[in-house]
């Protein structure tokens, strides 16, 4: 049986649910630009070496708050055809996509990206590499059962942006029944000609 | 013969220009939520009185100078194929997202669409809606020649959004090949089953 360790070098999970908590309420109220570990530490009720055990500065603290409300922590869908597992990924997509504080912190922390390249890359470890992996796993599956006529890579674009564009940059609603005509668009795109 | 206006109410093509320049500038430099009428006035050389007389206020001025970088005045692609003019249309998409300036601003502007409707409703008129209605002529023509097999509105999507995917969200490149076969899979998406 692995030892737990004791004292002051454990992290109560409880408390680092509560900064994660504090973390993504700064980034709705203030965007990642403005926001301090200071306001967090308040926000949290913790001191601000609370946030520094767990996290090397701002940046690691705000990927991995987001990594949290955007990782799933259930396996890809696997419905046994490649359209029924685009569509389900779809629908992840848009509950991700509409989920109150990823819509408002998302495309925020995105454009910080632009201007701050260790963002960016410690948003890809911590939010984007770990979806891109679990929907890899739909993609390997297609292609086990010779379904998939496209490069991973791209196939993988194809199925995340067309809803984030939608969402995100157009800043429009998708309408009912349009998940179902996106789904059937992206496997005729996904499996070769 | 149409007899030009004389005296103050003339905009100077020249002046818009350079406070068109100065915009840009600014945005690249302090992001949307940092611009001052101000410090764009004074990058330009102008009084503030010259901004006003040409928009009501920040986000239209900010979407309009966006608009001159966005819109081509060339029409849209007509190759006399879906895969050609697809083809075409992302090679403008990537010119677009690559333009430094545009790389820039873009997704910050849009970002802040999100806590400003006013704003992103601004940038559907002077960027989003124009461009959107270039690419809408090549699916209209696709269309006529019954090629098309997907409802305009996703179709659009489809070609606009992966592209902003990889380079504005994800940060990363587009390689070399890449462009074809996006092109050939966008094209089996946008034909009917």
């Amino acid at each position: 049986m692995k030892r737990e360790p004791t004292g002051a070098a454990v992290l109560q999970p409880d408390k680092t649910a509560s900064i994660t908590g504090a973390v993504l309420a700064e980034l709705v109220a203030s965007g990642y630009g403005r926001l301090s570990m200071e306001a967090v530490a308040r926000r949290a009720g913790v001191g601000k070496s609370a946030l520094y055990r767990r996290w090397p500065g701002k940046r690691e603290m705000v990927a991995s708050a987001l990594g949290e409300l955007s990782v799933p922590s259930e396996p890809a869908p696997d419905t046994g055809t490649l359209r029924g597992d685009v569509r389900a990924l779809l629908d992840g997509m848009l509950a991700w996509l509409t989920h109150p504080q990823i819509a408002r912190i998302l495309p925020d922390v995105s454009a910080e990206g632009v201007r701050e390249p260790e963002l960016a890359e410690a948003m890809r470890t911590a939010v984007g590499t770990p979806r891109r992996d679990a929907a890899r796993a739909v993609l390997d599956r297609a292609a086990e059962r010779g379904e998939l006529g496209i490069s991973p890579e791209i196939a993988l674009d194809l199925i995340g942006a067309p809803l984030y564009w939608r969402l995100s940059v157009r800043h429009a609603a998708v309408e009912t029944g349009e998940l179902d005509e996106l789904a059937d668009a992206l496997t005729r795109a996904l499996r070769s000609s």
